[in-house]
């Protein structure tokens, strides 16, 4: 590989989930089945696209945590959800045991539903860079993503779709609510918190509309490729479950070649962005090569 | 009964809760599982609480109407998710099959999840009345009591209490959160974008701590001696669950004597509050009288 992964930003959320983690009370149970999931070693991608969004325009990590964290805390509420039982079933995420097999499927439930609730808590709260009508715009940007038009959308149309063959504008449907609209979210979020203007904001959304597409192209072929051990959740899982994927809908090496042209658009579309973009650059260039 | 509903009040939340409604898109079954249990004839009592608080500080009913949809929706997310199979189990809420007995538990957690979203996302994009920094403040207000310090934490400490002989301090502890919680925050929600001042606020939250403890001890009360057809969920489903309530906790007489002792704190609370408290006076004295 010759793209670098951001660890330096990604130890800096690490601390920033650790510090703004609400104070464990009563009762325990609810905050360890909480961090179980959110310290359970996640590449911080989303997280990490918050605050070198914000770095383009001229923000400190620092002052976008909060949101950065709270971006975190919406994606693992949506993991635990999407692997109950009722759902996606699965056993290991991150190479660990899930939140329900640890915690029992209530736990599970009110734990996603808890990490949902604080983040939105926690950027009400602890949010400072960005005036306040710039908070309210991030509020709209990470709840709008997370519901119907988005995650939940997407998410839904996975589920009734499982089993059945799906034509490639179901699969783009999917993948842009399921996980691209969170991706999308959390670019525009740093962005708007820092002060980016519309037509910056145009071309850091497009930015992220490539990304997340690349980002789940890739996922999709690392299913099918790679091993549990890298993957760090059961290879083949989505064969499993006859869920669509763009291997099965395009073909193996079809879909490594759309990546690459993905990525290839991602980077374009941050041409004539000021400031220095080579950290989203590098981040395009790992989503592609990290499916090898 | 003397005291009368605010139904006026009610139905203009009717006509709020439809108008905000998001637009039907594809996947259509989730909006029909959150409209479903949104719209299956609750009382829109928190919602009420948001209007009539913000009333007397000049509010209109409309000017609040995004934040007081906002709350139903919350209300209605928690419904729906403790009433799955793996938390309560209930088969019927307000007369009606619940969630999952129609939809099936994964759109069932996924239309919980989704009205949860579209609670911020309503209050973003639409709450005007109150700036920007009322309207982060709202967000906070509701975000911590739907969170873990509040109905999460109230749900949890319940269900690890359920089957055991419980103390009056870990009753009180799942009430003030699970539902006192979320009660308080309306009425904080309405009296914060209209203006209130911090005493004022002091006052309304006093207020909404006393009428939120009445409004559970009724509720344990109907359980007991209402029937099915009345409450629209199962007369002595507490009981069969082994859940702790005020009369099994107190017995039924003196659980009786304690709400009307707690609406009289209520009222109490609003002396000194300037304008018509009239509507809130006249809601603690219902849902008193309710349980008869």
């Amino acid at each position: 590989m010759t793209a670098k992964y951001p660890d330096d930003t990604r130890l800096l959320i690490e601390a920033g989930l650790k510090k703004y983690f609400p104070k464990k009370r009563n009762p325990e149970v609810i905050y360890e089945a909480m961090s179980h999931s959110l310290f359970s070693g996640g590449k911080r991608f989303r997280a990490i696209l918050v605050i070198e969004a914000a770095k383009l325009f001229g923000a400190t990590a620092e002052e976008v945590m909060p949101t950065a964290c709270a971006v975190e805390y919406i994606h693992t509420y949506s993991l635990i959800h999407d692997d109950l039982p009722a759902i996606d079933d699965d056993e290991l995420r991150r190479g660990k045991p899930t939140c329900h097999i640890l915690f029992g499927e209530a736990m599970a439930i009110l734990a996603g539903d808890a990490l949902f609730s604080e983040a939105f808590s926690l950027i009400a709260s602890a949010q400072r860079a960005g005036d306040c009508g710039r908070i309210v715009d991030v509020v709209r940007e990470l709840s709008s993503a997370a519901g119907v038009s988005g995650m939940v959308g997407g998410q839904v149309v996975d589920i009734i779709s499982e089993g059945r063959g799906i034509d490639a504008a179901t699969l783009e449907f999917i993948h842009e609510n399921k996980t691209g609209a969170l991706i999308k979210a959390s670019v525009r979020a740093g962005s708007i918190l820092a002060g980016a203007s519309p037509s910056e904001l145009t071309r850091l959304n497009s930015y992220a509309g490539y990304l997340g597409l690349a980002f789940q192209i890739t996922d999709d072929v690392l299913d099918v490729v790679g091993d549990t051990e890298v993957l760090g959740k059961m290879a083949g899982s989505d064969v499993k479950l006859g869920k669509a994927t763009y291997p099965s809908v395009y073909g193996l090496e079809e879909a490594k070649a759309m990546a690459e042209s993905v990525v290839g658009r991602a980077k374009e579309a941050l041409n004539g962005v000021a400031g220095d973009t080579a950290v989203l650059r590098n981040l395009a260039d790992f989503v592609y090569e990290r499916q090898f």
